[in-house]
């Protein structure tokens, strides 16, 4: 059985690991994501411990972006024009696979987690699949005819605008190039920002959750009437709070008001709208599956 | 060279055509849209006539939605709840078939002018293709691998929810089923509506066409944050106003405010955002392309 790389690279942690599927993980990590040079380095040292005993076949790499994976672009492999302080033109796949003389294979963060649920976890068999991650960023992989979706450069749903009631929520929003997005409204450092408390610590009975299914029904419900996707499931860690996922339900059915006859947009949104069956693991395990599907295709 | 007809079912007029492509149209012909029995007469009464000294393959229809597209369902072939008067549950490509003896391939209206200006128009090369039409009704095709694209159901784009700002424009919105949803602010009905005059009669300079640029640069913003499409194309009726495709691209860049750096959505968004050139055929021509990949493949 060959053993493939996978690597999560996300705002706060990279998380890599390396096997064949989810119950052959030959080795797991958590490095936080400090400065490019630092957190490479770690990324690195990890997998050159693993490759003194046994060969990696290639590595799967999902990373924040926006990225450039035009591979005919001078910039191929690079992380692009992100906020994060630091990270802006980081030179990522090119580093790690020179550094470990194995071939990367590189996409988006949301398009490897929704790989991993498409491969193993509650995306099998639902094609289109879109996974949306509400945390930190906001953002949405998209896998379609089996293959993350890319199109001109990579879709960065968080960014869309949804209508924002000023006078109910006078909030302007978190995001530096377009405020009040979606992101911009309803990611962790939104809700943060807002309350004066971090999400997890604001308790349930908080207006703010009200306003939060709100604004994430209404985002999932354009996706909807753009992708139609055949499931939809919502991750990040915005979204372990789970009484959030029956409100969005909820106020989904609201704004669809009967438009579609299908019963999954109507008595069984339960089943359309879900969570990640491989919980914080959606990401690095799909980005095996996108290792070992390019070596297998 | 075989012979396939077309068929753009729209909620003002039906446009049929037989041929093989744009320079060898056999006959052309426009019907009124009624109601379905007339109607649907009529589109046979045309293509049994050239039945008589020709044989066609196969025949391709787009039509107004929602559409029933799952060939597993007992009603695939219908138009579904349409708000058109009448036409709610019209058995539309089973009566056609069976009248003329000849396989129907059936997809959404969008599809098929995405299709036909992928195929001969302004989308070639460009995978995949967003084509947006803008008149009685809102809506969006998608060509991606070559397909039409359809997912659960099929995209009714023109049912996203996009900021509306009630200071600013009172008008309710027209949609049924959502107010003022895209469609519902900014269709060829809600310009009638909100101003009083139809699209076609309000002079150049009147506000009106700021404020549609505005929407129309919102919901196609919204939709290259969604889907990175490598090209836009923009249809309709409403879309005739041709100044009003300038001043969409002006504030597309304001809105998008640099965060891709990607030429297309910069300085030559001209060149990414642009008019069919297929005009007011792409529909018809490409039903008859659908007809011949289906053929062909």
């Amino acid at each position: 059985m060959s053993l493939y790389g996978g690597i999560e690279a996300g705002g706060t942690k990279f998380a890599c690991a390396v096997g064949s599927d989810p119950r052959r993980i030959l080795s797991e990590t958590t490095i936080p994501t400090t400065n490019p040079n630092e957190t490479i380095e770690r990324v690195i040292q990890f997998f050159l411990k693993i490759q003194e005993e046994n060969a990696i076949t290639a590595i799967g790499l999902g990373s924040f972006g926006p990225l450039d994976l035009d591979r005919t672009s001078p910039t191929f492999g690079y992380v692009r024009n992100t906020p994060k302080p630091g990270w802006a033109n980081t030179r990522i796949v090119g580093e790690i696979g020179e550094a470990l003389g194995v071939p990367i294979v590189f996409d988006t963060d949301v398009n490897i987690a929704a790989l991993g649920e498409a491969t193993w976890g509650n995306g099998q068999d639902c094609d289109p699949l879109l996974y949306l991650t509400v945390g930190t960023g906001i953002g949405g992989g998209l896998i379609i005819h089996e293959t993350p979706f890319h199109g001109l450069i990579h879709p960065e749903m968080g960014h869309i605008r949804v209508p924002h009631d000023w006078n109910r929520d006078p909030f302007p929003g978190t995001c530096i190039h377009h405020g009040d997005c979606f992101e911009g409204l309803a990611s962790g450092p939104a809700l943060h920002q807002r309350w004066g408390t971090p999400g997890e610590l604001l308790p349930s009975d908080h207006e703010a959750w009200i306003l939060e299914a709100d604004y994430l029904a209404t985002a999932v419900t354009n996706l909807i009437f753009t992708l139609s996707p055949k499931r939809i499931i919502l991750g990040g860690g915005v979204m372990q709070r789970t009484e959030l996922l029956v409100n969005v339900r909820c106020k989904m059915r609201e704004l669809l008001n009967g438009y579609f006859e299908h019963k999954l947009l109507r008595d069984e949104i339960a089943e359309y709208v879900t969570s990640p069956k491989l919980g914080n693991r959606s990401g690095v395990l799909g980005a095996i599956a996108l290792a070992r599907k390019a070596c297998e295709s």
